[in-house]
């Protein structure tokens, strides 16, 4: 079997999951993060986050999010055409910060597609929604959301990709 | 007229509105955002942008949710009790990216509470919705979402704000 390659919009398949990530959650990352964009007290100091539900220090849930998206974009680059179809992102539905994430844990990721569709004012894009979860090493989610991206149309004639092959 | 105090919950009103912060987007934090966290050529490399609807260097959508949250923070601090009420959030509804914010922009926040309610779960606390736009310095909006926020509630007996005062 060939590998998984994505060329175009039609070769997403709604259903189709994927579970993928590593990232070890800084200290120095969480507290140099929340001083650029998030200074709150208890994104800095153990002994203001004492004061809080917190505990102790817990990333910026913006940091959160940049961490899975730099899972996916990692995910994305490993599969060949998959940046190549990507047009970005309109924008997130549902994002939920469900768990403190602190320095010391290890997150993951995992998506499903639930919803594509063509753009009624672009005929070559179409809009893809994938329900995307981030988790601990617990296996507790700590962050949900549903991306909202675009991404290039199949040309009238071009060939099919060999993914689209497989999966009729 | 004393200066605005938010000690809880029950001072916030619902369609109040704040305009505040001005932020420079800077092109070397844009490149050590993308670089960080979101690798995707066009937010990397004017002529891998030019290849794209950006056209040229765009922030990340997340650097640009962050740039926002630093504009947030900066205005709550400015604000007696504000931080002390807050307790974090919840997660956010409807983040849409809606023009490209590129470096040598000036980006500034608008807020109007939109809705607010008393927790079920946790009566020492209340649930309140803004929306926020950020605008470019044409006026332009580039982002807006709906923040889902937690505060905490006034305790039997506790003495009211000057600023509940000034508004029953």
């Amino acid at each position: 079997m060939e590998p998984a390659k994505i060329t175009y919009f039609e070769d997403f398949q709604i259903g189709e999951r994927h579970a993928f990530g590593l990232y070890e959650v800084d200290r120095d990352e969480v507290i140099d993060f929340a001083n650029r964009f998030d200074p709150q007290p208890f994104h800095l100091s153990d002994k203001e986050a004492a004061k809080t539900p917190f505990g102790r220090v817990a990333a910026s849930g913006w940091h959160s999010a940049g961490m899975m998206m730099h899972m996916l974009v990692t995910f994305w680059q490993s599969i060949p055409g998959y940046q190549e179809a990507s047009l970005g992102a309109i924008g997130v539905d549902g994002l939920r910060w469900l768990r403190p994430v602190y320095p010391g844990d290890t997150l993951s990721v995992e998506t499903e597609v639930i919803e594509k569709r063509e753009s009624n004012s672009r005929p070559d894009m179409g809009i893809i929604k994938t329900r995307t979860t981030v988790l601990n090493q617990h296996g507790e989610s700590v962050m949900t959301m549903i991306p909202i991206s675009m991404w290039r149309r199949r040309p009238e004639g071009a060939a099919d990709t060999p993914r689209s092959r497989e999966r009729p």
